[in-house]
């Protein structure tokens, strides 16, 4: 099955456990608005790029815990777009979270949401104890704290802050969990594939502060300018362009060179690297060329 | 060990694994004021009895299932005080997390304690995955949509709400995860304890209302006359002073009915009763002798 279809089959059904007579209809569209359409599902992707890559003998538990991993990334965002924070009125080209539904059920949906993810990997428990084990301890330590995403995030509530540890966290994180726990749903060993998710954080951040720096997004659907604007770390801005480019070239290159030698290595290799080609704009390679 | 003393050691243990170097200093302040020092540790305390009622063989897997459950209620109070909802100053006697720490670390907060819980929970996984998957399903339903706290709060945001609904998610639904995982965590059969669950719940929740509504409380801490003040449903004043508190005892008698005979069943109810005294304001009671 195409990896995309996988994925939006496997959040519909981990969503529509929500969406059950009973709920909350406020609620209940809201955590649906927040997860679809969708972005590039760029997290459960890889993923389920690595599972594939480690032969993916339990399917089911890979569908879990990247459906998981995009539930979080979604809770995120719909947490990050709040008044409190970005004050975000727009998300993937439409109103966000709290500008459709209000306030309330944006921190609600939010909520339901984290809960969600651990309630569609938990599900898996009885069948891959082992394996999800592994896999619920990589998520959590990629969205909580100390590390995690909660964690980059309350760095912006910071007098001083680390671009590097900033970064890691709060994009970092949740690629590192992507690749990690694909070994480990897959029952791979996973130590070799923290290194790939990384440095494919990384990139992804420093693509995503271009294009805030620049203006030019690749079907970010969201405001640009933010960084600036709420005086937050921003790589294009603290290299310039051009040095924000090669930086992220170089990343995209060593997160390739990282992937371990397995059946899928060539493929999963040539699929980063496409996949680097889609989020920069053409016009920032050219301009860095 | 002490009921009281073995809660707060394994909050302590599950807070402080957030709490170390590397983590945002802010953030791991507001998860511990969020979480020490705490309220009456009613639902782990109901969580750890019914285990011990069912004999306790794991003593673990109970302290992670009961630390869990009081890390959610923590965090769903963090995010109920939030300004878009209660805007509450005070919790527990001093300022509220948000009134405290601003209102992007009490997102971040609250965010990062449903983390920790599942985290917690899943812990121990490896060493008792039968019992845990049934703890962690069990958990999140009584957290999450469509029919956890998370579902419970969202009602407030319906038009119309159906008060039983509101009360059996918003509070009771937490009780049934109290009394349920204790005994999915013993290893005990649990179909029995959720009527247990069910019935304290709702009497909580009826004590508390009449705390609201009369201005009564026993060390809630918190302000009253909130629930007509916001609108919200609240049983004293729909019921009448005396027929809340006749509701509440009736409540509490039912759930002492219901616990099911087990070695541990005569001190459980004696736990209970003395509980319920403890939670219902004395001038409320004499009112309605």
């Amino acid at each position: 099955m195409d990896p995309i279809a996988r994925i939006e089959r496997a959040l519909d059904c981990a969503v529509g456990a929500a969406e059950v007579r009973g709920c909350p209809p406020g609620l209940a569209k809201a955590m649906h608005y927040a997860v679809f359409p969708g972005g590039a599902r760029i997290r459960p992707r890889l993923c389920l790029a690595v599972a594939w890559a480690c032969g993916d003998p339990d399917p089911a538990s890979t569908d879990a815990a990247a459906s998981a991993i995009e539930l979080l990334h979604c809770a995120s965002l719909v947490h990050d777009d709040l008044p409190c924070f970005d004050d975000s009125p727009i998300r993937r080209g439409r109103p966000s979270v709290h500008s459709a539904f209000g306030e309330r059920l944006a921190v609600l949906a939010g909520d339901a949401l984290i809960v969600l993810a651990f309630q569609t990997m938990g599900r898996r428990i009885p069948a891959a104890p082992e394996a999800m084990g592994r896999v619920i301890a990589t998520v959590a330590e990629g969205v909580g704290a100390p590390h995690g995403i909660c964690a980059g995030q309350a760095w912006e509530c910071e007098g001083e802050v680390a671009l590097a540890d900033y970064h890691r966290e709060k994009t970092g994180s949740l690629f590192v969990a992507a690749t990690v726990a694909g070994a480990e749903s897959a029952g791979a060993p996973s130590d070799t594939w923290r290194v790939v998710g990384e440095r494919l954080g990384e990139a992804y951040q420093v693509a995503d502060d271009l294009g805030d720096a620049t203006g030019m997004r690749q079907g970010f659907g969201k405001p640009v300018g933010q960084d600036d604007t709420h005086g937050r770390p921003n790589a294009a801005l603290a290299l310039g362009v051009t040095g924000a480019i090669h930086r992220m070239k170089g990343l995209v290159a060593s997160a390739i060179d990282a992937v371990p030698n397995c059946p899928g290595a060539p493929l999963l290799r040539d699929l980063i690297a496409s996949e680097a080609r889609r989020i920069m704009p053409e016009e920032l390679l050219r301009l860095a060329a």
